[in-house]
C-alpha cells in the first residue's frame, strides 16, 4: 500500500461543486443597507458579471475551463498521503490522510480560486485585480495568478503584517505584484486614516474599503476587486480539494472516510475538501465533516446567525452568516487567516443545517500538535492548520479509546515557512491561549442587532 | 500531453548509480597528511563503516534499504515538469522539463543523503549527529532526517548567517535539531576563535572544524559526524533524482535528453540528476551536460584539478578534485550553497574525463532568470537553483537560433522562500556581479602547490 497517492492530470475533475443547490433549505439572498435584495447589477462594480453569475447560481456543477485547468495543473493534483508516521506515534488504529495543498507554487490553496478568478476577470476584459490581505496568504496567490494571466495586481497589506513580514511582500513583487501598506496614500479612505493616525497599524476593515475604492473608482472600468474567501464563487473555486480527494480515497480502497475535518477563518479551505462530503452526507453516508475555529475567534462556536457585513465598514452586502459582530477585534494568535469575525455564508448555512460539527481549539494546542506534525510526517504546517492537526490529533485518540479503525482526512492547507515566528514563540514559551470574555462577544454582537432578522425555518 | 509526470511508489528506484564503477579512469585515492593513501580505518572516529564502504565502493549500484525508501516516500517520486509557459514565453522550439526537489519537507535536494545518513548511523548504534551549515539547506535537512530516525542532531552554522537567518534555525528547532551559531563556547576551535575575536562571523571552515571535533571528542563514540555534499557517498545518494528521472522522460515519450544541467557548489544536486546520464554518454549516447557554477567562484571553470583539503583547516583528507585553493573567499553572492572553493571528486574526474561541460555564470543573469521563471512557472527558486535556470534559459535560446527542437532537462533543486532577501535586493537594483582578478586565484592555489600532485594518465 502505497503512502502517497497522485491522480493524473487527466483525472483531475473538470467540473465545480456547488453545494448550494443541495442544501435542505435554500440559501439567504445578500441584502443592500436598505434590507432588499441585492441584484447582480449592484455588484457589477466590483465584480465580472461572470463571476456574479457564480455567486449566484443554483446550478450543482460548474465548469472548469480549460486554460485555468492548464494553470492548476502546474501542481494539481495534489498528492493525498497517508499519515503513517502520526498514526504510529499516537498509536492509533485509526487511518489518517491529508490532502496536501501546500505543493502550490504559493504554499496554500489560495491559488485555486486566485486562478479562476484572474482568469474570469481577464476573459471580461479586465486588466487589473486589486484585493487585502492580512497574513499575505492571499495576497501571494493572487499576484502568482495574475502573472499567470497577463494581469496587473495591486494588494493592500494591513500595515503591522507589511511590517513584520516583509518577505511575503517580496513574494508578491517577485510575481509582478504592487504591494502597499495600508492605509495608504493611494485612497481617499487611506489618506483619511492616516490624517487621523499617521502611526494607524492598519486593519483587514481598513483594507478591503481601500481595494474596492481603488476598484470602483477606475474610470476606465478596467479594475476589479478579487475576495480570497467567504463568497460563494470562491467556495466553489475551492471545491476541487474534496472531489480529488474523493478519487484518492477510492484508489487507496476506501468508499468513504468517517471524519472530515479542515481549519475555518473565512470558510473556502475547509469547504474545498469538504463540500463534496457534505453532499454524500446530505445523501445518507454517515461522515463526521468538522471546521475548526480558534478558539479565541470563535465564529461558529461562539458567534450567532445573523445578517452582518463582510467588513468593518458597509462596504459589502449584508450576509447571513455565523458571526461574532464585525467590529470583533480577534486576538493576536499566529494563525492571521483565521482571524476574521464572519463566516462563508454557505458553510454557515450547512452548519445551521446540522450537516457540520465546528470546534474551537485554543493556539498553545495547536502549536503542540503542528510540532508532533513536523517531526512524525515532516511538514511544517501553517498556523491555520496547526488548527485542523490538533483536531485530528483529537479524533484519532478517540478512535484509539474506543478501538475503532475510523478513516479520518483533512486538509493541510498550507506550509508554515513563512510564518516560524510563531513556531518560534512556541518553543520559546512566549506564546498563550487568549481567555476570551462573553461579555464581548454580546457587546459585538449587540451593535448588528438593527440588521434585518434571518427568517425562521 | 500532461505537463507533469508522477511515477508510483513502487517505481522508484530500489538500487542508487555509482558513477564511480564507469568512469574511464579509476578514482584517485583520498591522502593522508603524510601522502599516504587514507584507510577505511583511519576514517572510523569520523563516519559509521557502513557509510565509509559506501565511499569507497567499486559496485555500479548500491541498494536502497527499504527503510530509507519508506521515509523518502513522504515526497518521492517527485514531479518531473514540462516548462510549457517558459518554452512560450522564450519562443523557443526545445522541450524544457525540470525535475522539482523542492517538494521535500525541507525545501530542496539534500534529505535524500540526510536520510540515508541517518539510516546508517542509526543501525551503526550512533545516537547523534553533528554537521556544519552555511546558508542552511544541510542543517534543515539533517535535522528533519535525524527527527524521522529518532537521532539526535547538533548544527554548528556560521555565525553570520545565523543572525542574517533567524528562521533557518527555527526550521531545524522544530524538527528538534539543535542550531549553535560558530564559533561557539562548545569546542576547543570555538573557544580559541572566540578568544582571537568575539566578534567574527565564523566561516565554513570552522564550523566543519567544529562539528567534526564534537564527534570526534566523544568518548562513549556514539556521535558521528555528516557532510551535505563532496563525498562519494553524498553523489551516490542523491542519484535517486535522475534515475526517476529517467522513467519520467521514458513516459513523456523521450528517449533520451540532448542537454542536461544543474547548479553546482559541492556538486550533490548536480550529480544526483546528471549521473545516470553521464552513464548513458560513456555508453554512447550524444548528451550534453552541464555542470553550472558561480562566475565568482569557479570552482570548473576557473580553479585546476589537484590535490587539496576540503576544508580550510585540514580536517578532511588530501582529494583530487578541482579547487581554488582551500583559502579562497568566494565574493557574498547570494547562493551560499555554491559557495565552496572544491568540487566533488566524481564530478571533478568527470569533468577531466571530457564528460562535462562546465559553465560560469554571474548572479545577475541568475536572478533575472529566476524571476522569469516565477513569472512563467510560478515557482520562486533558490538562488543556488537559479544558476540551473539560467544556463536552462541560454540553452533553450541557442535551440532557437539554431531551429532545433531539444530536449533540455535541469534540476529544481530547491524553493527560495527562505532566501527572499537576494530577490529583495535583486529587484531594488543592490546586487551586483563580481568582477574576480585572476591573480587572486593564482594566489590561492599557490598555497597548495607542495601538496601531492595528481598523477599524469
Amino acid at each position: 500500500m502505497p503512502i502517497k497517492m497522485y491522480l493524473s492530470e487527466d483525472e483531475v475533475p473538470r467540473k465545480w461543486y456547488n453545494l448550494g443547490a443541495d442544501l435542505p433549505t435554500p440559501m439567504l439572498p445578500y441584502l443592500g443597507p436598505d434590507g432588499n435584495p441585492v441584484t447582480p447589477e449592484m455588484m457589477m462594480p466590483i465584480f465580472p458579471m461572470n463571476l456574479i453569475e457564480q455567486e449566484m447560481t443554483q446550478e450543482r456543477e460548474v465548469e472548469i475551463p480549460q486554460e485555468v485547468l492548464e494553470i492548476l495543473y502546474k501542481w494539481r493534483p495534489s498528492p493525498l498521503h497517508r499519515a503513517v508516521a502520526l498514526e504510529k506515534a499516537l498509536g492509533t488504529p485509526a487511518k489518517i490522510f491529508y490532502k496536501n495543498e501546500s505543493v502550490s507554487p504559493a504554499g496554500s490553496h489560495k491559488p485555486n480560486t486566485a486562478v479562476a478568478q484572474a482568469y474570469y476577470n481577464k476573459i471580461s476584459g479586465i486588466e487589473k485585480l486589486t484585493t487585502e490581505t492580512g497574513a499575505g496568504q492571499w495576497g501571494s496567490a493572487l499576484s502568482f495568478a495574475c502573472a499567470q494571466l497577463g494581469l496587473e495586481c495591486k494588494v493592500y497589506m494591513v500595515r503591522i503584517s507589511f511590517d513584520q513580514k516583509p518577505f511575503r511582500k517580496v513574494m508578491m513583487q517577485t510575481w509582478g505584484g504592487q504591494c502597499i501598506a495600508s492605509p495608504s496614500p493611494d485612497t481617499v479612505t487611506g489618506r483619511r486614516m492616516l490624517e487621523m493616525d499617521p502611526d494607524t497599524p492598519g486593519s483587514l476593515g481598513i483594507a478591503i474599503s481601500e481595494a474596492v475604492e481603488e476598484a470602483v473608482s477606475d474610470p476606465t472600468g478596467k479594475t476589479k476587486y478579487a475576495l480570497g474567501s467567504v463568497l460563494n464563487h470562491v467556495m466553489l473555486h475551492q471545491t476541487i480539494i474534496g472531489l480529488e480527494t474523493k478519487q484518492q480515497l477510492k484508489k487507496f480502497g476506501i468508499s468513504k472516510p468517517d471524519v472530515v475535518i479542515g481549519c475555518a477563518g473565512g470558510g473556502s479551505n475547509f469547504a474545498g475538501l469538504s463540500f463534496p462530503f457534505v453532499r454524500d452526507k446530505i445523501n445518507g453516508d454517515d461522515i463526521e465533516i468538522i471546521p475548526v475555529e480558534p478558539a479565541s475567534c470563535p465564529t461558529m462556536t461562539g458567534g450567532t446567525f445573523t445578517y452582518d457585513i463582510g467588513d468593518m465598514s458597509g462596504m459589502t452586502p449584508l450576509m447571513a452568516m455565523h458571526t461574532l459582530g464585525h467590529d470583533f477585534i480577534p486576538p493576536p494568535i499566529h494563525a492571521g487567516g483565521l482571524r476574521y469575525h464572519g463566516m462563508s455564508p454557505l458553510v454557515s448555512q450547512a452548519v445551521i443545517s446540522g450537516l457540520l460539527s465546528p470546534r474551537a481549539i485554543h493556539q498553545l494546542e495547536c502549536y503542540k500538535a503542528a510540532m508532533t506534525f513536523a517531526r512524525t510526517e515532516g511538514i511544517i504546517v501553517a498556523p491555520e492548520t496547526s488548527h485542523a492537526v490538533a483536531s485530528t490529533i483529537q479524533e484519532a485518540l478517540k478512535a484509539k479509546e474506543e478501538g475503532k479503525e475510523k478513516v479520518i482526512v483533512f486538509s493541510l492547507s498550507g506550509h508554515g515557512l513563512m510564518d516560524l515566528k510563531g513556531y518560534q514563540a512556541y518553543m520559546a514559551g512566549d506564546l498563550f491561549d487568549y481567555a476570551l470574555p462573553p461579555e464581548q462577544i454580546q457587546e459585538n454582537l449587540a451593535k448588528i442587532k438593527d440588521f434585518p432578522p434571518v427568517p425562521k425555518r
